[in-house]
Order: structure tokens, then sequence, then C-alpha cells
């Protein structure tokens, strides 16, 4: 089209620069190709983001690129994985410009260097429809060694990374247009751009015995750890750790702690372990607060109890796309 | 959404029994897992495809889904692998009925088998925009064994599997609506459901010089592949296989020739190879025709020679998205 680059002079421009592993062929290839690694398993996890869904469309194109990725890291991170890589299918509205584009693959730079990994493949497509990315990321764990979902036992504590309900308000936040002052600045800056607790993920390996990332809400996500090891989960409201701006715009109210503990998009490692000691050593060496919410039990499904010890009712547990 | 399922339902009832392999996880952890395999290397790529781009909206839902997968097996099949399996991220529109997705996962399914592979993984969500498709495939090759793209001689010989230009014919005779008839109905089929060339593709490993698929059109691909390989590739039209469905539709003239090289959604295998013979075998092995089309010189470039040697000038050597 006239005035647009060429898909190939596009991927030339902007992305080849990116493709700094051998290994992407410098995106001239069909695929790209990942060596065998001796005593590695491969992990890999494959998330879509869309404009008006996972963002907004004013959110700036570098923060977009970079939630995109972290929110892949942020998988595998929660089991275990050092990230080796990722694959991008971009679909692009007309829109789109080269500013866009220019700070788009900016911010993946930078975070490929962050995290240090690089771009080893992907499609560029145009679309009638909204923005939608697609990544693809790959990581290895040791053999055998990825910490899965399956395996919380009676006994186990329950923990979680960072602080929960952030990202929520900072959503609601940009929503109702309330976006000033530094407790705001904090908590949109956690929506924007997650986390990928990268190391303490790799510190977890043969402490955490189940883990999994906190994207559709704690409660819900536990909720599915919960379900997959066949346990039962009960939290405690009052552990929950929320960052002092988030005390600070909802307050200490049973119904702000619950709104904490079901918000989505907290790109937090939430795990059960049965040695606390073992989980202060992983913190420590993950760089990150790490804080037992909790305990596993006997049975099936999440509880959520008040500082009395009733069960506070819960009307949705976190997130669902549909 | 009242009335519709949740993610998780949805995942679980349609996408689930397609998780046959144990490193799925049963679609139930953060990643997949892909087990070390002792010397062999791993080779991904991903495709988007997003409908009134890659496909209408009228295509029957099992067609789309198995498109999408053909294509990226395709991309495993040109560069001499095993498919290991794939995952998918599909954002779905409001429309999507449950109808639609049963035979989406059945097309999935069929395919799965006929390939011998497993969905590993994906990703569920609404959008505002077309259906879009990513998907993920991973294959695996001897270590050491890929097929790249930049492995063209001066001396070798270029080579085609099964006909070209059927495709592209196809979905000319839908946007005009003259879809009548046993040509079209071939043709159309063409269109609709590529074959991914994985036995030839395997039996081309350390026979093919270079190789990719034909996607964007044998001419623009064949031109890839000359820049990637820094080689100058020359094809003789009269040579380039077409079928007799196409030579039926569009007849023997030399603008027929040119269309079919320019057409789009091939998905054959284009390659080099410097020994005719070895081509020969493989092409017993792979079970599909291959024919040689031109030759490998040194230079830059690709050139189509009419029958009396004249290069016939190229306005677009295929297909581009943008």
């Amino acid at each position: 089209m006239a005035g647009k680059p060429s898909e190939f002079a596009l991927i030339a421009k902007y992305f080849a620069p990116l493709a700094s592993d051998p290994g992407a062929l410098a995106l001239t290839d069909d695929t790209c190709l990942l060596e065998h690694y001796a005593g590695s398993d491969l992990v890999v996890t494959t998330d879509a983001l869309i404009e008006g869904v996972h963002f907004l469309s004013e959110d700036p194109p570098n923060c977009i690129a970079c939630k995109a990725l972290r929110t892949n890291l942020s998988d595998l991170a929660a089991k275990g994985a050092t990230p080796a890589g990722y694959l991008l299918a971009l679909a692009l509205p007309g829109k789109i410009d080269t500013a866009f584009l220019e700070a788009f693959a900016r911010g993946l730079g930078e975070d490929q260097k962050r995290y240090g990994l690089s771009l080893l493949g992907g499609d560029t497509t145009a679309t009638p429809g909204p923005l939608t990315l697609a990544i693809t990321a790959l990581g290895r764990v040791p053999a055998g060694g990825m910490i899965r979902r399956s395996g919380a036992r009676p006994g186990d504590g329950v923990y979680v990374s960072g602080t929960i309900g952030d990202a929520g308000a900072g959503l609601a936040l940009l929503q109702c247009g309330q976006a000033a002052g530094r407790d705001a600045d904090f908590l949109i800056g956690r929506y924007r751009l997650p986390q990928p607790r990268l190391e303490l993920g790799t510190a977890l390996r043969g402490v955490a015995s189940a883990a999994l990332d906190v994207s559709d809400g704690l409660m819900a996500d536990l909720g599915h750890l919960a379900e997959v090891s066949q346990v039962r989960i009960v939290v405690e409201a009052a552990r929950i750790p929320r960052s002092a701006a988030l005390q600070a715009l909802q307050g200490n109210s049973p119904e702000a702690m619950v709104r904490a503990a079901t918000a989505g998009d907290d790109y937090e490692i939430a795990f059960t372990a049965p040695s606390e000691a073992a989980v202060l050593e992983a913190g420590k060496a993950g760089g990150v607060a790490v804080t037992r919410i909790g305990r596993v039990e006997a049975g099936q499904g999440i509880a959520l109890l008040a500082s009395d010890g009733r069960e506070i009712p819960l009307i949705k547990a976190g997130y669902s796309h549909f």
C-alpha cells in the first residue's frame, strides 16, 4: 500500500534488530532453531493481548510491548524457568504508524536486555480489527524441574510474592480518569508494567510444591491451583500483602481486602511449599518480598477468611474473559 | 456473559480433549512442557490468521482450523522437521457460537490424528474485532539437520513439490462467485486445505541445500531464498507444474503461467539441491511429485524465463500483507 512499508521492510527495520540470538536466523527463515541443551526441558506458553481488552488504546506503545512480553515471562517465572526467547505474531490495524512501531520495538528491545532474551521469530500482518499481539515465550528448566500447579499437599503453606491488588486499582484509576498523584502513578505503573519474578521463580525450584502466576485474580488463580492439586486452599484476608499506595487509596476495610484478592493483572507468583525456612531463603535470593497468606488443607475449593475466622463469601474470585 | 460458556468451560469442553500429549498437562498449567530429546534440535514457527484477511467469514470452521494448523505444519515440513505439537491463541468475536467451536475443534482433532501431534497449550479470549488465530507449532529435527533458506549454491537445481497456482485460482473463484464444477471444487479445496509436505520434508534432510514453503507466491518465496542464500535463481515458466484443473480453467498462455508463479497459498516446498538423483528418491519417499523448475546461479535476484529464453517481467512476485 502506498506510504506503508512492506511487511518485509517492516520486519527488517523494526524486528530484525531484536533477533539477537543466532537461533532466530535473523528472522529470515521459516522457523527459528533452538539447539539441544543437555539436561534441560523446555517450557512454552502463549498469550494474546488485544487492544481494548488487555490494554487501552491510549497506553504508551512501549508499555503495550513490554506488558505483552512480561505477562508471558511471568508464566515462565512461575514455572521456575529461565527465558530462552519469544516469538511475536502481530496483527496491525491501519492506524498504526511508524512512531508507534518505533516505540513498540524500543520497548521490546529494552526488555530483552533487562531479561536477557531474544526475539526468535514472528509473523506480521494487517488486520481490519484492533491491534492484536500473540507472544509465545520459551524457557528452559533443569530436566524434571518445572514447578507445576499440581504439587500442593495438605500441610503446605500458601505464599505470594510482592503486593496484590495494585494493578486492578491502577486500571480502575485510568478508567475513571483520576490518575493524578504519586500513589496513582505507582498503581498505574503496576497495571502497565508487570514485574515478572524470574529470579524468585528459579529460586523456588525444589522449594515450591506448586506455583502459578496471578493474572486472573489471587483467589481465582489459587482456585485453579487447588483444583489441579486436588486440595483445599484457605487464605487469611488480613495477610494478603497490599502496598502502601493501595492502602492509602482504598483503606483497610474487609471490602478493600476482597477487592485486592479478586483483582487481576498482578503477575506475582502464588505458590505452596512445605518448608517456610526454605521459602524465606528463596525470597531473599529472588529479591522480592514473599508473604505467607494461608495454608493447604485436605478437601477442595478455596476459602477467604476474615480476621474473626468467618469465611468471606466471594461473588467472583477473579476476572473471566467472557 | 449470560448464555456464554466461561473461558475455562470453553477450554475444558473443546480444547482439553485435544491436549493428548502428557506435556500439555491437560491445559491446566501456566505452560506446557517439552522434555529433552537427546540429539534433536527444536524448530518453532508462529503464524496468525485473521478473518477477512487469511480466510473468508463463510469458510467452514473446520477448514479454518485445519488451514491455520497446516500453514504452520508446512513451515515445519520445509525445514525437515517432525511436528511435536502446537499452541493456539484464539481471539473470539461475540458472534462465535458453540456450533462453530464444535466444528473448529473437530477439524483440529482430525488433523492432529492425521499428522500425529497434540495441542500443547493456548490462550482463549474475547475480541471486539475479527476472529484471529495465532498458532505456534514446534517440531524436532536431528541436531544440526534443519534445512535452512541459506544453503543454495550455484549449480544446484531448483525444485518444487506438487502443483503451483491452484490455491490462488481457488480463492479467485470464491471471490467472483463462480465456484461450481469438479475443477472448481479441486481448486477451492487447495485454497482451503493446504497439504503440508511433512514426509517430503524429512526425506529432504541431507538432500536439499535450502528450502522454504511457498506461501507468498512461488517467485516471491524463491526471491527470499535467493536473497538469504546470496545467489541468483532462474526459473523456466513452462516447467512450473500446474494441475489439470488449473490448466482447464486458465489455459497455458504465458500470462496464466505468470499468474500461477505469483499466486500465494500454495504451501508446497520449494527447494534447491545439488543431486537430482537424490531428489527423485526423496520425492518417492515423500509421496508427492517433485519437479525441477530451474537452476541456481551466481549473482542475485530471481528471473522467470519464457520458452524462448527471454526474461518475463514480473510486476509483483507474490502477495504482501500490506
